[in-house]
């Protein structure tokens, strides 16, 4: 019988830090908000949302350690590899040959693929590439799922839940992949989200889905918001910085800082979703701080 | 707070009856089998499965008459509209006048929107074309939404679900609609496996996502299996003329019929499937009456 | 040894009168229009620039009929089939069968397939297509080619230009296409830019290739511009009222009519590249008679 | 009046030379038989066909270096640049920027914009590009434009062709680009068909454009044939070695080696296009030939 483990769920959340010239000093404090604000179990170190493939070897090398060195008690351990996306494998093997190549070069660190089709072009069903995969690369330990066919990932938690970490990456529908056996999770949103995110995954395991929707559409509603107005990695920088108040720096080309148009309509729509779970009394207490916020002159009667 | 309600889904399943000449003359038999083998509540006449868009006008009306005469114990009512695939609406406000006038041609019958951007091309999503569309089309009553963006079906279910019906038609993803608040499905599978379906509706509105998902596999499994070998509105009607024994007669052009070496294959597949699912003792039940039946003259000793 | 036939390409125009109820009355004025101003030799009729998809049967044949009484000395005959675009067929076969059946229906009248995978989704290769044709649909008699593969046009050139007609559909490639051999054109601007195509295709003939230039760049700068406003059937209505003086109508849903910026743009546009052509003096005299029309009132000295 | 200069087209070729090792030593024979056998005039380092991304930085420079010392006499100089295709940039000013930040990397040295969106997926028109880049990029020259949309190139012809080299890279379309203002052409045919189209060049500027059309259908035969065997870098590098005579080695992962039954259909392709050249008296010596070499002991009567 088929039994998913819902209690043991992991969030992983990309790193975000870059400026012209990358910025080691704030990734301590970046931990401990990751850590102790979003309830992040994992970080993903120079992935899409950390610009990995816009930095030198050398700069990746420099991150990878400052992170390891801060994040000794979350546990990052474990390399990825994206599919080559300008010649682009057009089957199983040539995907296959070219994974093991990069893993045989760290022969003693699990290996994971990151299927992100909308980014690379490269379509090959995971469950397809998952059948003998572990004779072929013995390192191999599991998958970053960014895709929405979920017909596909039913298939790898169908046949390989018990030999692999399969980790959904699409944050806007991680609900729909929980219910079809996702375990963990890795996504960009998770860095201001991520408290939110662990909300639905307890609410999840406690079978109180009317909740675990509630958050789900919050992260829902922010997108839909975000995406009518351009919204990419740069964008994610810049809601990352004004909900955590660390400087997230600007991003490299090709892309470009998000505009001050774009920031003031994301925050004023991230403020209103998270005021919409409050109570009432809790909305009343916001308002309040708020308004002395803005007229700290206010004398009392 | 948002409560979606699971004991009320529906399922709905295409009419695949056609040959060189139309055949009305097996509705009836057809309308009990998915009544009583499947389970299914509603029947969605000359749409996809039932190349509706393959038929003259004519022929399309007397499916529907007939249909309605048996099936006047299931219910059926509303029409649907699709949005033009030639000239593509690339906005809201075309789309909408469109389906205003489709809909102004029956103006007491309840209609919906059949959303299936995978064939006809048009992506303009269903959010925001449910804003306001009650005042613009007075019959509105919900959509089919045939699509795998579950964040815009979730978007949909969060703002319209008082409102709307919102019927979810890519049958692999059901159980991921589902978690989001689908309360109700239409699709070809459930011509053949609407009973599969029934239960894992079931196991969901009682939380036995373990259960749920056993069922939601069995059809990606064979759906999985099926893809491999090419599979359409044709295949569909072979699937369905071996599991009911009612014979769905071959496709019109440009559709050809499924190859032998699919039946073959399709069916060993639907067998081993509906094994799966039987305990020990049925199955051994049922090994022995597939053995009678192909060594009738077996005497007893 | 490949000889390609210049001195007898023809030019072919869409219908494209259409209103809320068809005008028929006005067709006889398009008809002279196309003929003595634009340099066109036949009429494709109901096609898509002329909605044909947007018409009743009973509408088509009206059409048909009017266009045929006044198109006598023009010589239009034949019939064209397009590809099923809702189920589409995915190889040569199914399409070849559906021609057929198409064909078949009209078996003393010349067949064409109008290829037009923009518009169909369906991207057979037309050389593949061809290959043979002629045995399973004896009427079949040519293309219209509206695609820019060029290497699947100059393979039909190659292979099939003794036994086919190849006519051209994407007016903005016309001469590219000429290059390798078509000797005709079908195509929406010919309505209101014929006459210079009919120049560049005499120009080509003569081997003046810096002449034929000047007015494919005409073609393309007219297009390039439009294209950014946005542009389609809709929008060939309007340039083609403003610029024959014949009214065209509004399109039918799920096009809307061009906007009035959109026609004073394209319209600006449209007479600064005629005026482009013009010499030196006759430039001064347009300018003039420009004046003289603003102030009628002007005295001489 | 436009006039376009035919007369100094130009051809270039990529460096196909790669094994698991980078091979320098076969470079000198390679630029002789470009040179010698095919008459190319440029070679273009490091590019799509010479694997130039699956290298380190170190082995380009390497490759660059040494084709510089053989090919000093052809006159290679100037570099090109791509758009970046993980992170793409969606508007012209972003890849404006990008270019601008690569240019100035060799403030000395000739740029050029390689414009391929078949592989990086960005399809920002050029002649919008170009409009005004000369003032941000003060070392632009010109671009490579790998791509079929005739629209965008014939208006970089007529909006630019005084001011930049316009060079075209989809080999099988040269004529048709040639039409409407070509000056040059780049691509990985050249390396093996490069004598033949060299004579279409000079069959095209001497307006027999019956002799040109032969010998653009010679490339667009082998190339219709090989594409449905499966036809990309891999490819080319065999056919090129069983042409030349040069090894050219396997090709880099994600790319496999072709296979034997593509090299021997390939081969046999390219031999019966070639035969189809020649004259019916050189047609016998050839068939003689091919003779004696099979049956080399057969005597003299």
């Amino acid at each position: 019988i088929l039994r998913p483990k819902y209690p043991v769920q992991k969030l992983y959340a990309f790193s975000t830090i870059q400026e012209v010239e990358i910025n080691l000093t704030v990734i301590g404090q970046y931990v401990d908000y990751l850590v102790k604000e979003q309830g992040v179990k994992n970080v993903f170190v120079n992935g899409t949302t950390g610009e990995g493939l816009a930095l030198s070897t050398q700069e990746r090398k420099q991150l990878a350690e400052e992170w390891a060195k801060h994040a000794a008690a979350i546990g990052a351990s474990g390399i990825a590899g994206i599919a080559p996306f300008f010649f682009k494998p057009t089957n199983k093997d040539t995907l296959v040959a070219f994974l093991r190549e990069v893993a045989s070069e760290a022969p003693g660190i699990p290996f994971y693929y990151y299927h992100i089709p909308p980014l690379t072009g490269v379509k090959i069903r995971v469950e397809e590439l998952l059948d003998g995969i572990k004779e072929q690369i013995p390192t191999f330990q599991g998958v970053k799922f960014s895709d929405t066919d979920l017909l596909d990932f039913a298939q790898c938690v169908k046949n390989h839940k018990e030999q692999f970490v399969l980790l959904y990456g699409v944050d806007e529908h991680l609900l729909s992949a929980l219910a079809v056996g996702a375990t963990g999770a890795v996504g960009s949103t998770y860095n201001y989200l991520g408290k939110k995110n662990n909300l639905m995954l307890e609410a999840f395991a406690k079978q109180d889905l009317a909740l675990a929707q509630r958050y789900q559409f919050c992260t829902g509603e922010f997108l839909s918001f975000v995406f009518k107005l351009g919204f990419g990695v740069a964008q994610t920088k810049a809601v990352m910085t004004f909900t955590s108040g660390i400087p997230m720096g600007p991003p490299r080309l090709p892309l470009l800082s998000a505009s001050v148009d774009f920031i003031e309509k994301a925050k004023a729509k991230m403020t209103s979703l998270i005021l919409g779970f409050l109570s009432g009394m809790d909305l009343l207490a916001c308002v309040l701080l708020a308004f002395l916020e803005h007229y700290p002159k206010v004398e009392p009667l």
